[in-house]
């Protein structure tokens, strides 16, 4: 894996010619941004595959040392947007992934450098207001310094859920009104920049989630469940996640792994149901098997939006 | 206070007559069906001071006995609908208020008596789908038993937040939009039968009620911010609470009490929203001292619904 201190200053790759053919990678090296988790290596991985080199920008706090030790990268604290900015430009990355789970900072806990403070404004704006408004905030400021910011599904559709049943379990014709319900549900809620997961049994919303995360989402009916507040035999709900309507793709978008089956499980779930071609699988041949093995279902549902 | 087993069976009392004045309690007792908390007691006790005889029909596992103690009464089990007929009809009730907590219960801990079991396709019916298809499902089996289902609001109006400020505290200009941002949440959601309550901070919606009810709600928002998910400072957010639009008010109206300040106390909120004349505030001189000492608004916003 070559280092990025070997890359010369002068030798700044140039970008995809107009005639180059539609799926080659850019030139450009593709810079991702990770935050936690495991799916940032896996679009790493991807990039990499169809022969693009790619330089990680892992958040100190957040990203995992000893997975991004694999790859080229360079450390940034959140808030050193001056000091990622001279450090991409510097490798010749135009193209920007910002991907993995990344817990609201407090404005206190942020190192502010030079490069940030200047963007001040724009970057409170951006505070205020769901994670949507933050993200969009946060790709701005990176166009506006030369950037281009592009969705992990673009660089690796092959991460994404396709549209069908993933593993061997197929969700039962009964749990088809719930699915349909709680799509509906976070449709609904989409415009007021929330609303990326529920769970639903029996056309009753059990469970809605907001800041909290789908982990914590999924630990909540378990211990519902627990303490008799939901009285639902095991084997029944549904969770379904979907992207916000009209978000900007390119960041977050929802994501499932091999422990939210693990955790769905524990809640004596039946199933996921997600948007396939808009929902990151990290490790999918983990989750299919831990899926299979607890007898879930896993599908990926048409993605209502792309066609309307 | 007179024991219900005082009442000769012959001594049914007449209805209101028609030329009673409108603010005259009818003849006929009031049987209330008391879930948990305090709220059926403040109900009753308003009923008593209009001059009206009250019955008490607690339900076994779910209201306080130490509470129900003072009062006529008669132990139901959740499910004992042919034995709560007989004895309602016997005590001469017509008007029905069902009032308190109700955790749903699991179909098998129910107890069914034969009169449940002659309607069990419209309780079964009834089970499916959110809570207020389980007490629509309630209200039309007392209905077609000859009972009327009236709401603990039409009883009772001085249980109801009034519109206005409660309390020292008034909430500032700053929340005024996390309010509104609240309320058109809920309102969106409704239509899926769930949402009555959320918290925003900031603009941004930290947490959303389904199944786990407000006191799980906050105390989410509490343990969100001692594991640093939410880093707002204390004193930001709101609790905004309403009924479900086109919900029936009959039963089933959000309520707010003293432990519902202490608990959004240590959520750090700067306050709750409620809509005024649709919310049941149950201790109402204890909710304001809380509120007070907490530093904490507890404001009544005007009923869209309502004026709609």
């Amino acid at each position: 894996m070559p280092s990025v201190a070997d890359a010369a200053p002068g030798d700044m790759p140039i970008d995809t010619p107009p005639n180059a053919p539609p799926n080659a990678p850019p030139n450009t090296p593709l810079a991702i941004i990770c935050c936690g988790g495991t799916v940032p290596y896996a679009v790493a991985d991807a990039a990499i595959r169809r022969g693009r080199r790619v330089v990680m920008f892992p958040l100190r706090g957040w990203a995992d040392a000893s997975a991004v030790a694999a790859y080229s990268h360079h450390w940034i604290a959140l808030g050193q947007f001056g000091r990622f900015c001279r450090l991409a430009h510097r490798e010749g990355c135009r193209d920007i992934v910002l991907v993995g789970g990344l817990v609201r900072p407090s404005i206190l806990q942020l190192r502010l450098d030079w490069g940030t403070l200047m963007q001040m404004p724009l970057i409170i704006r951006s505070f205020r207001g769901g994670d949507d408004h933050l993200l969009t905030g946060v790709a701005r400021m990176l166009e506006r310094n030369g950037f281009r910011v592009i969705g992990a599904h673009e660089v690796a559709p092959e991460i994404t859920a396709p549209v069908g049943v993933l593993g061997r379990v197929s969700p039962g014709a009964a749990v088809q009104h719930d699915i349909e319900h709680g799509f509906g549900l976070l449709a609904a809620m989409s415009a007021f920049d929330v609303g990326q997961a529920a769970v639903i049994a029996g056309r009753r919303v059990l469970a809605i989630e907001a800041a909290e995360g789908t982990d914590a989402l999924l630990d909540r009916i378990a211990a519902m469940r627990a303490a008799g507040r939901i009285t639902l035999p095991a084997g029944a709900g549904v969770l379904v996640k979907a992207p916000k309507r009209r978000q900007d793709r390119r960041f977050d978008l929802p994501s499932i792994g091999p422990d939210t089956i693990e955790r769905a499980a524990r809640a004596g779930l039946a199933g996921i149901a997600v948007i396939g071609g808009a929902t990151i699988v990290a490790e999918p041949q983990r989750l299919v098997e831990a899926a299979d093995s607890a007898g879930m279902f896993v599908v990926g549902c048409p993605d209502a939006e792309a066609s309307a």
